[in-house]
């Protein structure tokens, strides 16, 4: 008789994950490395110190270690919120009917909301160990700056949030949260740099860009002594440390003997798709397992589905260096009623690369069907999920009633990144009917790709 | 060698509590009746049924069955959200270097973000197999609200909940979250009642009370064919729903051989303090061990620590039967500038008898040292508290300084109920420096207890 799969599988503190796995080791074709925007040399390590710290920069670059060992102060802080559950969603497959089996690793258990606390303690942790004083960041929404606000109160570092304008006035409570966990939170742009006081002057009405705090940020860390600047998703840094995702959900499915079949992840930048992924993604390019991987995007801003795969921007203010990726062009700004995140114009250079050369598939998801698919699993599976969350719940859904018509009893894995507190803006207007889709015209995209640079690589 | 406490403690679903607990059956004195504010004798199974569902009014009745089966349904309901951690403080200890040791039970891990959801399924579960067709109730704030609506949606329940016009119109997050789960919200006074007709022509400019949106409920539930009314605290059956708190808690604790020397909770009605103490309380009663319980409540409204011990009526409208308890009196309201829950001027009868024969100690805590301990453990543990949990927190913090001084080295347990993701207005104001005290004098007392009824008993 098959065992019983509990409702939410946790690991023992003893059989969480001990190393970050790098996928990039196992990949034949290596991501594309960083390009120097004046030289368009590929960036090494020395050009790197003045922005990001010493081991993160290691990590970055290093295209072929498997693992890196996670500090056992890391592994502490871990302990404080993981091992997160894998939860096996019976009350979901009850309400569809479906033969699929359909398991979901939930990261939203921590005040940060989602995954990204992963990497933010990561991060904090190197830079406080090469003795740094402070870090500065940008924050759109907050996800992002409350994670890494919680990880320096942690570790006493200082740390200087720059939050888009019009965020940081519309939406003040994640503001509080992160001035409650002793961040410094200015509003962007500001007069506290050159660039701010330059955007200040031109346009003194704006409410602001993430573009625009990017650089606020990048020019605090580089000129005051002691800081550096950190980023949350996009980065390979950045996948590396958020396999402690799937290497969790690996370990818990392991313990039962379950192989997934079909593996879905929500795709922004591709920090939780990235990790939860990686070590299924590293069998299948080792050619020892075969997995269906499916990346999940709003078809409002489709940067897989619709983007080039290209040298670009990584910001909007042109400051940082050029990745190659799939991306719409650093100048694409997803419609006004685009609600929750994944609105980056580009996409991680691993899973790009991954994507390129068929590994993984992916697809683009309307913003009614998204909430549709929100609302049904909040009423069956209890929990609020993030926009962001909710269309891999799409894409998990639509495969699981896929199988109900087939009969297949497919394994479905997806990540649940976080939950949907701080959205209830875009829940009002799902529930009022006055949410609407906007999918970008053909001539909407094509404007994008007028920005990229011109790179012959 | 001791073994190693793990960060959080985690029960199997198998080690889940298969009965509730009733401390009532170990009482010596019981906890005195509910009366017919009309007769003043005590409430009968059928005075109560136009009102409660019928196993509700069995369970709130009952002074000597000592357990409770929970029904199967509402334990898989508990799985999606169940067993909650108990966690070792280590952090917190860290910071304070205190010898004492600090355990919490973290009831937040879940979409209404507190230990209201315990309740809410099993009053839902019962309604349902009493083939209602729906339930009303108030609420303030909205916790309550939102765990109800988790419940019936799971269930296919209709909601009715009567939302206080203010926190309706100010508190739109809440309200959004009922309606995502398939609540109908109506901002009270509302022209749907009576009561609630009555009061907007009376105050057409009115912004609602709770004892208006009670008034509403209960109208609707008795106008209504196939409804009834439903409560979140201060009943004995919900003190019953919520003993699944104290015994995870508990049989966390028995499996490492721990025994806590103080158990503290916060005290609003009551429902998490009643709920987190009953097993150790059960044991206290029998004579089978020792614990010190404290119960704190805020400054500024001290039910326990500076009310009376008399009848009173449950609700500011008076339409409720009269309960025994320790009150400020049912006219009391807490100052403006008091944040966050634990504002009922009464207390639940089970805990006030309890208080009374001296089982139990109690003391009032001022909003600022609140807030003060809320920020110290969001910042070495992690979570966000609730403005109420973090009475309890300021308590446990205050319990392991006096550890620190005299070198004991006692274990202390306290309720985590919940986040503080939906108070951050209160957050900014302690933030921002400008959250004040304010202790009713004396003077403010004596003008609750001047309403108190006569009752001679």
């Amino acid at each position: 008789m098959a065992q019983q799969i509990p409702y939410k599988i946790y690991l023992s503190e003893d059989e969480m994950p001990k190393a970050w796995y790098n996928v990039r080791a196992d990949m034949k074709n290596k991501p594309a490395p960083l390009l120097n925007p004046g030289t368009l040399e590929p960036m090494q390590f020395d050009d790197l110190r003045p922005v990001f710290c010493d081991e993160l920069i290691r990590q970055e670059l290093d295209n072929d270690t498997a693992y890196f060992e996670i500090p056992e102060e890391i592994r502490a802080f871990y302990r404080m919120y993981r091992p997160s559950p894998l939860v096996r969603a019976y009350c979901l497959e009850e309400k569809l009917q479906t033969p699929a089996k359909i398991y979901y690793k939930f990261e939203g258990n921590n005040t940060s909301g989602s995954h990204k606390l992963n990497s933010a303690i990561a991060q904090a942790y190197y830079a406080k160990q090469q003795g740094l004083k402070g870090l500065t960041t940008e924050t759109g929404a907050g996800q992002w700056g409350t994670a890494l606000s919680m990880a320096c109160a942690y570790l006493g570092l200082d740390l200087k949030v720059f939050m888009v304008k019009v965020s940081y006035e519309q939406k003040p409570f994640r503001r509080e949260v992160m001035r409650t966990y002793g961040a410094n939170v200015t509003p962007s742009p500001s007069n506290t740099t050159n660039v701010g006081r330059k955007i200040l002057e031109e346009f003194p009405g704006t409410t602001g860009s993430l573009g625009c705090a990017i650089s606020e940020a990048v020019e605090t860390a580089v000129s005051t002594p002691g800081y550096r600047y950190v980023l949350g998703s996009v980065l390979n840094q950045v996948l590396l440390h958020q396999s402690v995702i799937g290497l969790e959900a690996k370990a818990a499915l392991d313990k039962y003997g379950i192989k997934p079949d079909v593996i879905i992840g929500c795709a922004g930048g591709g920090s939780n798709l990235g990790g939860l992924i990686a070590p299924f993604m590293g069998e299948k390019l080792r050619g020892e397992a075969d997995y269906e991987i499916i990346a999940v995007e709003p078809a409002s801003c489709p940067s897989f589905t619709r983007g080039r795969y290209a040298y670009d921007f990584c910001d909007t203010g042109m400051v940082c260096p050029l990745a190659k990726m799939y991306t719409l062009g650093s100048s694409f700004i997803p419609s006004a009623n685009h609600a929750g995140g994944l609105r980056y114009h580009g996409m991680s250079s691993i899973l790009s690369q991954l994507y390129h050369d068929g590994y993984m598939t992916a697809r683009a998801v309307e913003q009614t069907s998204v909430f549709e698919a929100a609302e049904l699993f909040a009423r069956t599976e209890g929990t609020l999920p993030a926009p962001e969350s909710s269309h891999a719940i799409r894409a998990a859904i639509d495969e699981a009633l896929k199988c109900k018509q087939t009969g297949e009893e497919k394994t479905i894995l997806f990540g649940l990144t976080g939950t949907g507190y701080f959205d209830l803006k875009a829940y009002e207007q799902y529930n009022d009917g006055t949410m609407t889709d906007v999918i970008p015209t053909d001539e909407d995209l094509e404007k994008g790709f007028a920005g990229l640079p011109k790179v012959d690589k």
